[in-house]
């Protein structure tokens, strides 16, 4: 494993200024569309479905929220996606409270189901509520717990890379210790801090960074979605510190992350890294 | 009056991290959040009336906020307030901009009349149009004025004891001085600085803080909702010491706010409340 | 000209604090909200077409800004601008994202041919767009680029003059170098940094500003319109100083935004005016 490798797709980013549309939720669009810009690309926000395919048309990327979804802008999503299948741009899929309503958890099955998606971001316990309701998965998840930890980690790479293999779609379960998998191998990272689960949207801007990073080379979506990992991670550990060095709390923690994906480096970046492959 | 209740009831929310669902406008609602995961609560919003009942049913509180409503939250707000009702948590309004149309004002009235809701928290503006709409309490508004002195405190504070005997409900209005009364009594709370009219989403912040502190301990609404108003009115102070301290104006204070509700302590919470009972 | 008429128009907003409606997307609606707060006047959003001409009647100025718009608000765009025609306020209309979608397109060149329509801000791309689908302006746009630069100045100025004509409003085309057009002349501002355009809201919190600066005094849209240009670019100047200063990025220089809109000062607002008038 090259560790260069995501370092230039971050480079790559900010070199093609990406086009992503997002069609996400209305409580963290605001931090999606400033860590899209911070990373170096380019958010259009857009859900009527009369323009959402027009404007999937220009973009690089389609990044799919389902927090705050409701049925006119399910019905956009479905447009916007067919467009991107269509014209061959990643689709990334986050399944924000699936588990917590039928509504929820049926949307983004269906979905999974009716679209090529390249990444499905979410916490462990949204991927195992898909995990759970996709039929022939049930059996994978018997041994899946809601949170990774160093205990079940055998166990949760083995359930993430045969999710992967039945949804057709790299599984990126992010937590304190966060998976990345396709059927053949996952990426561990144990970047981060628990602030970022203390702050709204740093799930959402992920999947946000996911959508943009994809885009920067489609054939590599496992490295390209575990390069956003290790960014909000990394970005989320300096924020931290700069919190604990200025005696600030999550309003300050917020701002910083942000600071932080526009300021990160190739070099820190790299030198940065928690990350393994298996 | 015990201060060390209000600091209890605060020590309570971070212990239990209830649940909070908010059905609440798209313009504060990211703060609605913020401000709820600083004080150690977990905000879920959903607002469609396919799901509103699903999330509900997973809440400790549910929080209504009429800040641009339209017909179809509205619908939502019912679901999933009969639920609330149903399973016996609290529900909170937020009348925003009841008095400034005429579709805020009755649907505000038609919430309060069809739903039992544990606690009402506006301006005194707010609450005196839904005095004014009430039929049967109009002759009780007759003292009110738009903003609470020193010199109206008295009519003021029966103005919104009655109310809340009229409503069956806590009233908490507040402003430069916040009364929070039931039928027997009034907490008179003088904490806050005017930055925090200076900026959106402090009034949507502190209803949705109200309810987390409401799911605390049902019994107590009235102390429950004391405690978010001392908490919100300290906060500001601080973070209003820090504003000037670092030349900063209303973009560091509104970070510097939702730092402070996250820090603050049991002692120093006590030691800064300004409240008293009559 | 005199550059005290600009400051003067600020002193006069906060003095008059202006309730401004905005229907406006969900994605900047928070940023707007606050910068209308911190420049000094009183914003409200409401987007429900059975409230909005309640809303726009107690206002002073209509902001329609056409971001993640929906066939269900471009409804209420329209009730609540004849309401805003009707009793003689300023409309603002930012075309986000026009040219993007045939609906953005078709929304902003119909509500300009069916509204009248005091400011039209955005991009130099947004505005070319309009100038395109307006039928008779087709060829005045024959020389207009994407983006205002040393070397095509005097054709975009040519550009915006001849369409503020056509479209019989105020033109103000902002990007590193700002034109701000009527039929008879232009002010030209280069007051700003590349930073206001790698954060979202800084077009829409503009538009917002317009809408409170043009309330202030309807005689002269194109010195109101000017002079929140010239606020939101010093503004971005001091708040990227701050943000070089303390070491952030595009988190911080969002709060200093706000904070610097804020503190924005008569004396000093002169000093770093750098505007002409052609």
């Amino acid at each position: 494993m090259e560790k260069t490798l995501f370092s230039e797709i971050l480079e790559d980013v900010r070199h093609r200024a990406p086009v992503v549309h997002c069609i996400t939720n209305y409580v963290t669009v605001n931090d999606c569309a400033n860590v899209l810009l911070a990373c170096g690309a380019s958010p259009i926000m857009a859900d009527d479905e009369d323009e959402v395919e027009d404007i999937t048309k220009l973009s690089s990327a389609l990044n799919l929220n389902i927090g705050t979804l409701n049925k006119r802008t399910v019905k956009s999503m479905y447009k916007a996606a067919k467009v991107a299948n269509d014209i061959g741009i990643p689709v990334i899929l986050d399944p924000v409270g699936a588990g917590a309503s039928a509504l929820r958890t049926e949307t983004a099955l269906n979905l999974i189901s009716d679209i090529k998606i390249s990444v499905i971001r979410g916490n462990m316990s949204e991927i195992r509520a898909l995990a759970r309701g996709y039929g022939v998965t049930r059996g994978v998840d018997a041994n899946a717990k809601e949170v990774v930890t160093e205990n079940n980690l055998v166990e949760s790479i083995e359930f993430v890379k045969k999710l992967s293999e039945k949804l057709n779609a790299v599984i990126a379960a992010t937590g304190a210790i966060d998976l990345i998998a396709d059927a053949k191998g996952a990426y561990i990272v144990r970047n981060g801090v628990e602030m970022l689960s203390r702050i709204t949207g740093s799930g959402c801007m992920l999947s946000a960074l996911t959508a943009a990073f994809c885009s920067s080379n489609k054939a590599k979506n496992l490295e390209s979605a575990t390069a956003s990992v290790l960014l909000m991670g990394q970005s989320g550990e300096i924020a931290y510190r700069r919190m604990i060095e200025t005696k600030g709390g999550h309003g300050l923690f917020s701002a910083y992350l942000i600071d932080e994906i526009g300021k990160a480096e190739f070099s820190t970046f790299i030198e940065g890294m928690k990350v393994e492959f298996q």
